[in-house]
């Protein structure tokens, strides 16, 4: 059991302190800039919360679920002689300054209302000191199967994949219902594919499960589609240059 | 119960006429030009198979599962007295000719190995005739929950769509396995978010669950991705004008 300083209010640090807390760890306050998301996460965990960052109360770790961009402001605030670790998948360990310093980083997508389970997301893990990545791992561990030992640089490459697989698939869905909205096409008749294409690839690889008109070097439907999408400047370039992507790899 | 001549042995022809059989309607016979794939096939299905288009046995419709190029060919070597179909996303119900034409799409991604439950897939109609159109609707209803009627041209813009939540999302997934190849990450740890996007957006539209750098306008670390993609110019081209069209539409 680990008492925990949660740094943080918003969709990561809402979602870990949850799974923490019920996997038998304690959430001994709650800290964020903003104080009424300060008292809305620990009202949810039945825990106090605080405004300042040099006088807290007794912790093993504090957690710093902050924007990446504040990070090394918030670290810098922080007393050295607690262990640290930051969640973010693109920062490196080494901004968190002096000290014993990790990285616990949750990789998945949380949205405000919707409920995760952490048993099967993957949380890669790195310190500057081999008994606080154990600490780490045991931490990780009682909340997820799924943990792994990542350097700073693997993790912000597994990061640039993440927006790839997540932010990028979810612009093309962005795209379809554009297109189905304006011809009158229920978005509804693309969810089973949607569905099915992500379920392929986590059996096969990505590179077997590959369909379509440019897998198939198919000319005449690459250039019905591109006709579609004439009076759309936008979608026709992110069609040709995806499109010649898969050729290329075809 | 409906009496189907299946011409085509590929992905599409094989499933829907396993589908189609499970339901109670009798495969007549299958064609391929290939005769090894017709005879594949007509085992599978403990049915008949011929080479010949212009000499068949009784059926109530010939179903035209063939590749989108040749569909017209095979159309007009077939007797016009039968009703005929074809299953693609793309072609025109015209392309078939004179007669009792028609369109049935299943809107899925087939793969050989891969079992479908068609109950769930969304079947396109489409006929040129209303009591043909109402004989294609009684068969879909068959097979799936989830039937839709469609014009040409609506059709051509959902294939648009489905390449691009298909297609293309898997194309994110390779280079996604590329890079973790390449850094020597797994690439199953992508898989749980994989599936999460997938979940989400069937609930959810594809605006609210966008997430990432770009959606945040977060400029550090689209910056930081772009420089980690300096040696390959393909995937850096990709990630530039995807995440413009992010930040255009945040």
């Amino acid at each position: 059991m680990a008492r925990i300083f949660m740094i943080g209010a918003g969709n990561v640090a809402t979602h870990l302190s949850q799974a923490l807390q019920k996997n038998g760890h304690e959430i001994t306050q709650v800290y964020s800039k903003t104080q009424s998301n300060a008292i809305s996460l620990s009202e949810k965990l039945g825990c106090s919360y605080t405004n300042e960052l040099h006088n807290i109360d007794p912790c093993d770790i504090a957690i710093i679920a902050v924007k990446d961009d504040v990070i090394n402001e918030v670290a810098s605030l922080l007393n050295y002689r607690i262990p640290i670790v930051h969640t973010s998948g693109t920062k490196d360990l080494a901004i968190l300054g002096k000290g014993v310093i990790g990285v616990f980083y949750p990789l998945q997508t949380f949205s405000k209302n919707k409920i995760v389970d952490f048993q099967n997301i993957p949380i890669c893990i790195e310190a500057n000191n081999s008994k606080f990545l154990q600490f780490l791992n045991n931490l990780a561990n009682s909340i997820s199967n799924n943990v792994h030992q990542l350097s700073s640089e693997q993790r912000s490459y597994l990061h640039l994949s993440a927006v790839m697989v997540n932010n990028f698939s979810n612009l093309m869905y962005q795209m379809a219902t554009e297109i189905c909205e304006k011809n009158k096409i229920s978005f509804d008749l693309l969810k089973p594919l949607i569905q099915e294409t992500s379920n392929k690839v986590q059996q096969m690889t990505a590179i077997e499960t590959q369909t379509g008109p440019a897998r198939r070097k198919d000319v005449q439907t690459i250039e019905r589609h591109l006709t579609l999408l004439d009076s759309d400047k936008e979608k026709r370039k992110i069609y040709e240059i995806l499109t010649e992507s898969i050729l290329n790899r075809s």
